[in-house]
């Protein structure tokens, strides 16, 4: 980071199916909250950012920038940035371009997605969008479908057991019992996870993150100081599709935008306290502990096997402690900012230094990594 | 500016109803041609950003930062903005951020968008969501409306009658004749816009901007210096409804950002050379001009009528010599990047020092003024 980038307001709203709210209802929910969080008067925003997937096609609403501007008494200069899936962290790392450029002092990030509005397969469709309509969608492929060939590879290469999978969910639904915003409160037994109807084999309901609405914002500042920093945000790709790639069972993104993010951070994994991690599918969680550095190739179901509560193999630490997107829910826009407004939460309550929150668009091919430090913690 | 950033490489595709090509061709041929202008590696290029409206509804391709730096061999940071028919010079301000922020030295900017593949009253139901969805939409407006709304109202405070009203595309159409990548090189005499096909009272087709394909690139670099600097990027905004408004016949986004935009440039008026303008329905022209602060309120029409030539009233100027938004064509991301690459073509070709580029969204809910310097011009 160029200047001392502060976490000075968050702000989420349940997420779930949220038939009595419109887009913009969610909007003003998540930004008047944020506000009252950061204690700033609404004109200190001196710009907005605005994460979003699928308003166009769910709700026929583009120009989310504008919309949001006007939320606003003073109406500051506001645009959308979209990366798919991944589109709330690079939605930050746009904001922290802006705030070390000197142009804003003080942005309001603001994610949001209302998914629920239209049929499922109406969504299921927009959100192929972020594979490649050339090569991917030709196949009748949907991302179910991409991540089950990706569960079968990384079975065959590493044997790893649908008993074993089974835990990932179990594990994040666990955690989100404890999130009053998240989707899913209830807790399952890792066995109800392969009982679930069947979506793409080997993936069964329990497997996939929801189809979710909601909205997650915070401000961030280099004018107001606060106990949480911005220490890294960094930004990797891969090809839209997958068959491009050399392996399906490793993300080179993650892995590429990990390592920019440590450096940058001028940290190692074994400093991270706290992860969120993008579990869109629960064989993405056993990959992304892997590509981040926290596991050995084959070993990333050893943090879920290992864990005899809901936190993982370390003890004062935490793993997807929202629920992650399988249980607090994926409201695409959203998710990579409620996962940097978790981070800060966990740094403050737990008095621990670092925390890594980690967001995928597509299958992998854009990866944000961002790093938050606990400045109140020594070393 | 917080840092000198110059033009280095600029490329546009022919706009225009473009079959035979995808949107990944038009953004391929687009990248080359930008890379070879500017004379550097492809690997000098640390950032991409993709201004798109329209291409998860159009192409069912969301996710185009990723799809873009996949066509670079070291797959650099990208990312996509929207901000409905802003968005080319929207994406270009945010890369001024990030070059500005140091986080990038050399950024490519590629707009680009393809309407043509799906039908017309697809398209104009898509181009709503730059509107309101709660407040515009449900009454059935399209944007020919709006503008068929802004041109009554325009017509009975000011007298402008529909003799003078047609001068705007016949200039523009002139204008685009001498361009080879216009999507109309056809001129019309001013007469022919009264007798085209009426859209929405007063606006004929000959009044409305078309639906194109196309893409147009730029490079911008802090470490790389050309004769064209940009002097200023500045964004403004209104509410999404014209409902919510003092006055529809001016637009309060455009003032804001030119004034905004002349103070960081340091110049006024009298300084400007030339302009490309949002010229999305004749009646735009009028308002822009005055907006913008080159004519007196009720008098932009002036700037057509004393024109004995394609150029304007003053001796070495230009205005929309790329035949603007009606006649060179409206691919909605390329639009606001195309704009701005002309300025920068017509301030080395005529030797001039200043050019203003003026891009809208919607009925101009957000408004970006972009002012070009050609630093090879004493003052």
């Amino acid at each position: 980071m160029q200047r001392d980038i502060f976490l000075i307001g968050a702000s989420q709203t349940k997420f779930g199916e949220l038939w009595g709210k419109s887009l913009r209802d969610l909007a003003e929910e998540a930004v008047g909250k944020a506000i009252a969080d950061a204690s700033c008067l609404p004109t200190a925003i001196d710009a907005v950012i605005v994460a979003n997937m699928l308003a166009e096609t769910a709700n026929n609403q583009a120009h989310l920038g504008a919309m949001v501007s006007s939320l606003l008494p003073h109406r500051p200069p506001a645009l959308r940035v979209e990366a798919a899936c991944a589109s709330g962290s690079v939605a930050v790392h746009t904001a922290c371009a802006l705030l070390e450029s000197g142009r804003a002092q003080t942005i309001l990030v603001l994610g949001l997605e209302k998914m629920t509005d239209i049929p499922g397969e109406t969504i299921a469709c927009a959100l192929m969008g972020a594979a490649d309509a050339e090569e991917d969608q030709p196949s009748g492929l949907t991302f179910p479908g991409i991540f089950g060939l990706i569960a079968n590879r990384y079975m065959h290469e590493h044997y790893l057991t649908r008993d074993e999978l089974n835990l990932v969910s179990a594990t994040h639904h666990l955690n989100a019992a404890e999130n009053p915003y998240a989707h899913f409160q209830n807790p399952i037994d890792p066995e109800d996870v392969e009982k679930s109807p069947i979506v793409a084999d080997p993936l069964h309901v329990l497997d996939c993150s929801p189809v979710s609405d909601g909205a997650a914002a915070c401000i961030l500042s280099t004018h107001t100081a606060s106990q949480v920093r911005l220490a890294a945000s960094q930004l990797a790709h891969d090809t839209l599709s997958i068959t491009k790639r050399p392996s399906i069972t490793s993300f080179r993104a993650t892995k590429d935008a990990a390592k920019k993010a440590y450096a940058e951070a001028g940290v190692t994994t074994k400093d991270i306290s706290h992860i969120e991690h993008h579990d869109c599918f629960s064989i993405a969680a056993v990959i992304n502990l892997e590509d981040l550095g926290f596991a050995e190739k084959g070993k990333g179901i050893e943090w879920y096997k290992n864990s005899t509560t809901h936190y993982s193999l370390l003890t004062t630490h935490s793993l997807n402690s929202s629920g992650g997107l399988k249980s607090c829910g994926h409201p695409v826009g959203a998710t990579g900012v409620k996962q940097i407004i978790e981070i800060g939460k966990k740094l403050k309550e737990e008095k621990t230094q670092w925390g890594l929150a980690h967001n995928f668009g597509g299958a992998c091919a854009t990866c944000c990594v961002t790093i938050l430090e606990n400045t109140a913690v020594s070393p």
